[in-house]
């Protein structure tokens, strides 16, 4: 797709004299905006189109043109695109609407498009759709009136999205911050090309360093984790604002742009395991971007926030508490050393306060910045100025700013209310914020997104192969699920089938302890609702007793079914450990706090795999029985190694058997550090074969290996 | 304190020629800014100051000032407050430093110079404050640079603080948004007037309707408590940032203002009780200004989103639903009357898709408008042009706004990136924001916020008197706090304190059930721990032989104690209610879920009593178990209301009864709707006597009695 941006001649279907239409301001943003490719204007009513010569139709035209813009009403769009064919296009962007988002004829009218565009080779860019830019080259293949209100400036940016207005917002707001951009593009209906393709298109270019993302459906997660993969690869960052998240909001955007629902959990745990950062509204889409492109390092993220106002590193620091940032103290050899350049320091600490005698004298402050750079404990200064003019040597004091930062390399951040004072340290290269939290803010943002983007998914070693199982409708018996489980290498009770009472009592001598007795047959998913179930037998009778009973009820309830005895387990915690498809992201797997009240209470973290036992562990970390794992009042901390490893087996297995639909283990009994976990309920469910799409999603695992 | 708000004669010890030091900087403000007083200069070092006639002394002046601003150093302060003593004067506000905030003998200065004004009626604020502002009278006895850099303009605003910088801070980002502030102070250490105090001062401004409060101490809970009520029946709105949350923060506000730790959940329950709305920082505290000071109503806060991008309605309406706000359903009536207007709208929802047709011509758009503003489920209407220029009527959709808000009296808001279009609304009277989600997030706050203020403490209808309780060090056993709960009206178990295995009978055949027997002894308030616990009796012997074991155990320990028998309960869920008196704050009452696991899993909510019913239900709504205890998954509801009560008994003891320290009442079994709930276990801990400052904190019912 990337020859799109780049196209050499354009060919614009639909062409108009008005810059304020649609077919017109294509043509008038490139030759504004230094287009130096050829421009078509196709239109039969016209000799002449804004000064350039017009043609009749494609056919007319002297060469092939690398790009089609299709500015036509949707009746006439399908014959634009037959014309495109015929001429041997490549690429294609539709502005044209009318089609998916208007109900099932405009969805039949769209299937058309494509089928016209794959037939012929074509990539279509649309329908529905503002349209890409490329500000660099001048390729305005875009009608949005923005760039008429807010000139274009080149940059490292790139802006993707199914929604030109939400391709146009962030823009409006980089723009004002003085940021450039050189990829501006609105997918719209997505009929062919997806955001996730462009993403990978404007990854070929080695200048882009940041991609702003907005999506209201997510139509390929293969090719959304590829581009991602294929972000980190080079060290670029994603941030992405995925919408339709409530009931209203995902009914707007399924009527917007035909949206599938998805669990908007699920959605998190995806770009997490994707290294894609994400931010809940335009302004928090574009915020960090100047952090993005600094090009000093943020290393671990370290901060000393100073200020000449306790107030502000009180905030600061409560600020950097709540997100999790690292205010470190200061090394002594640093406490001396500044004490050694201004004995009338008060308290040394950080944050730090500043004191009169610095702020007036920008020499003073520079040694003394100079000393906390060279703190190997600090890895970003962070300078709050609430209040700055006449009385204070602000010029001295970016200069000295700068110089330490760059002597350094380290980021030295300033903030402060008075866009007047930041301006003379912005004038000095540094980064400024109005906002004291915003900039705690921000540094959390980017120093997590790029631990995030190192953590790759892991390979999966002892991947097990595509399980056997059986076909859907069968269901799947107890036994059956717990041999799956046993080959996964999970932990599963140990058990027995019995067909007999002779084999349940034997059954119960080779456990040699308390066992539980239960009816095992598919149709009854919920065994002890039926009253079949029996715990705590103690002895062979009891055993044989049970199992008397237990084929009464079944005989009762007119159902066929053999006989399970476990081993009765306990454990410290009830955990539930679950996985399924999810329709739209593929495999996720689910851990957390068991029992009756999974999904009442909520405590869980998704993961989306393959994921590492570490990630396991920080997931749990998240949850409110963290503690109680950890082991709190007297407890025996609890087996958390084991369970992080039954998570990281259950997802691999998942990664890899898209016919294994969904698995919900609850509970797993969690026991005391080096005892392990044991499975003693299982409900697996699958599907009959895997959907066409269902090849397993180790796309990205396949392109690193 | 407003006298000194309004002074009419100012005298400034310490004055200087320089406008740039902390004793010249007043004069040059006050002489600018329009101060129609008398200014008196003190120094005996010049004959003039800034073009005034100087004085050598206090005693040298023709009359007695009524304000005195001391900027001299803390050496010298207080002889300077002596000669204010002398001169009878009635307000000082003391810009010297080096007092309680530098350690232990800074400390003990201030409490000479808080003597000193005591004895002679002197209201001080300070000392290490920067001053009061009253700028519509320019009365500017404040030595901030901010008023340099920033003219100030009158307006409804007061802001309130500590801090010096955390006061000027959002005077600085009100001012760039064109707000006017008229009252600004910095109370420095608190010594003798305190920030609650400055707070009732500008209340009895009629035309201040907002202040913004920055504390990084509460040091007098009753006064502010006082001061919100005050604000409550004015209908002045109180925002507040409260920093010193995280450890590192508080470690520095302890250094910056002597500020004492307290939990931070109580602070947001104080605040809450108090009607004062909690922000994170200074931009917050200052965000929402100009929707508190809107003349239209908000009503209940129903939104119409509408906007010509789908993105920008899904986006809101994500934020809407992620905070609380609702976007109504339009009426049929509605629906229709749109529909005759622009045949071809689309789907007509809230989130509503403006049409190219509405947005090109005003007079349309101004008809739609007024047909949503007659809709009576709307009480704001959100405009989002995420994109406009040429091409639309941005001049006649500004009018065509204006009208429908002012002949509907419903706010019209409008919200864009580009700041050029916004200026167009902003010039016809509209709201307007660059960001979309922040609209609802302010709606969301002033909305609730203005609810929380009609939420007035309830009486304490049936307040029982002041408990009876015994004296500290006594501890108190089982027995006896039974019988303090049962006194209370709180729901005891049935039990029976006996002596010797016959009344232990007895008692068991009164009780007619299962019983538990236990000891009961001060000296062991965790009895299972120690074996003296005996759960499942359900027989005479069995009750009598635990008697004898209880005793035998009791004997072993070497302790004296008696014995309970009390009926074994069950419940749905153990609940943990428990109380106590925060040092800082006053009362406070916890509850949530109970069981061992109560402070690992912290899923419990704090309230400030006196409180209703209705908010301990509000308040457990936002607990995790509150869908367990609305019942789930075949689960009997639980006595919510029986809970409800017990906990609204609980917090009016414990404000009518200082000496009652600590209750922690856990489990308390709720059991079904209709069968209440049971306290099975109780700790309680009293004070040998109250504080001198124990007195109860009804302060603001007494005043509104």
């Amino acid at each position: 797709m990337e020859h799109a941006f780049q196209a050499r001649s354009i060919a614009i279907i639909g062409a108009s004299e008005s810059p304020n239409s649609v077919g017109g301001r294509p043509i008038h943003y490139m030759t504004r905006f230094g287009y130096r490719g050829v421009l078509f204007p196709v239109n039969p009513k016209r000799e002449q189109v804004q000064g350039l010569k017009c043609y009749p139709s494609l056919d007319a035209l002297p060469t092939s043109p690398e790009l089609v813009i299709i500015a036509v009403s949707a009746r006439r769009a399908s014959e634009a695109m037959q014309a495109c064919a015929q001429r041997g296009v490549r690429s294609v962007v539709m502005m044209s609407s009318g089609f998916s988002e208007t109900g099932d004829a405009g969805r039949q009218a769209e299937q058309e498009l494509v089928a016209i565009a794959q037939e012929a080779g074509i990539r279509l860019i649309g329908p529905n759709s503002q349209g890409i830019a490329n500000f660099r080259d001048g390729v305005v293949a875009n009608f949005s009136t923005m760039f008429m209100e807010v000139p274009p400036q080149d940059g490292n940016i790139a802006i993707i999205g199914q929604s030109g207005a939400a391709s146009v917002m962030p823009y409006a707001l980089l723009r004002e911050r003085g940021l450039g951009v050189r990829y501006l593009a609105a997918t719209g209906n997505d009929a062919d090309v997806t955001s996730a393709d462009l993403i990978e298109a404007v990854l070929e270019d080695p200048d882009i360093r940041l991609v702003l993302l907005y999506l209201e459906a997510i139509k390929d997660a293969r090719s959304l984790a590829r581009a991602a993969q294929r972000a980190r690869e080079r060290g670029v960052a994603i941030v992405a604002l995925k919408s339709g998240t409530s009931r209203k909001g995902q009914s707007a955007a399924s009527s917007h742009t035909g949206a599938l629902a998805t669990e908007d959990a699920v959605v998190d745990a995806f770009f997490r395991r994707h290294a894609i950062w994400r931010v809940r509204d335009i302004q928090d889409l574009a915020a960090a971007s100047e952090l993005y492109l600094a090009n000093a390092s943020l290393g671990r993220g370290q901060m000393l926030t100073m200020s000449h106002s306790g107030a502000v590193g009180v905030i600061c620091a409560d600020a950097a508490e709540r997100l999790g940032v690292v205010l470190p103290d200061l090394s002594d050899a640093t406490v001396q050393r500044l004490r050694e350049i201004m004995p009338a320091f008060g308290a040394i600490h950080n944050p730090l306060d500043l004191t009169a005698g610095l702020l007036s004298d920008g020499t003073l402050f520079g040694k003394a910045l100079d000393v906390l750079c060279a703190d190997p404990r600090l890895d970003i200064l962070h300078i709050g100025m609430p209040v700055a003019g006449e009385g204070y040597d602000v010029e001295g004091f970016a200069r000295a700013a700068r110089d330490a930062s760059e002597r350094s390399g380290k980021p030295v951040i300033v903030s402060g209310p008075q866009r007047a004072i930041l301006s003379h340290f912005a004038a000095q290269g540094l980064l400024t914020y109005q906002s004291d939290t915003e900039v705690i803010r921000q540094v959390h943002q980017v120093v997590h997104h790029r631990r995030l983007m190192q953590q790759a998914p892991p390979p999966i070693d002892d991947a097990p192969p595509a399980l056997q199982i059986g076909a859907a409708g069968d269901g799947m018996d107890e036994a059956a699920s717990l041999r799956l489980l046993d080959a996964m290498g999970l932990p599963v009770v140990d058990h027995h089938v019995c067909h007999g009472a002779e084999q349940a009592r034997e059954a119960f001598q080779r456990l040699g302890g308390t066992c539980v007795l239960k009816a095992c047959t598919p149709a009854i998913p919920h065994k002890s609702e039926h009253g079949l179930v029996w715990l705590n037998l103690a002895s062979e009778t009891a055993v044989q007793k049970a199992y008397g009973d237990c084929l009464t009820r079944l005989e009762a309830l007119g159902i066929e079914g053999t006989v399970i005895v476990a081993r009765q387990e306990s454990g410290l915690r009830e955990i539930a450990l679950g996985g399924r498809q999810d329709p739209v992201l593929g495999p996720v797997v689910l851990v957390g706090d068991g029992g009756k009240y999974v999904e009442a209470v909520k405590d869980y973290r998704l993961l989306v795999p393959p994921f590492t036992a570490a990630e396991v562990r920080e997931a749990l970390q998240q949850t409110r029985i963290w503690p109680i794992l950890e082991g709190v009042r007297g407890d025996a901390p609890a087996d958390i190694a084991a369970l992080c490893d039954a998570a990281v087996r259950l997802g691999n297995t998942l990664a890899v058997t898209p016919t294994l639909d969904e698995i919900d283990l609850n509970p797993v009994l969690i026991k005391p550090a080096g005892q392990g976990a044991v499975i003693v309920d299982a409900l697996i469910s699958v599907k009959a074969t895997a959907d066409a799409d269902d090849t397993p999603m180790l796309h990205h695992q396949e392109a690193s290996a």
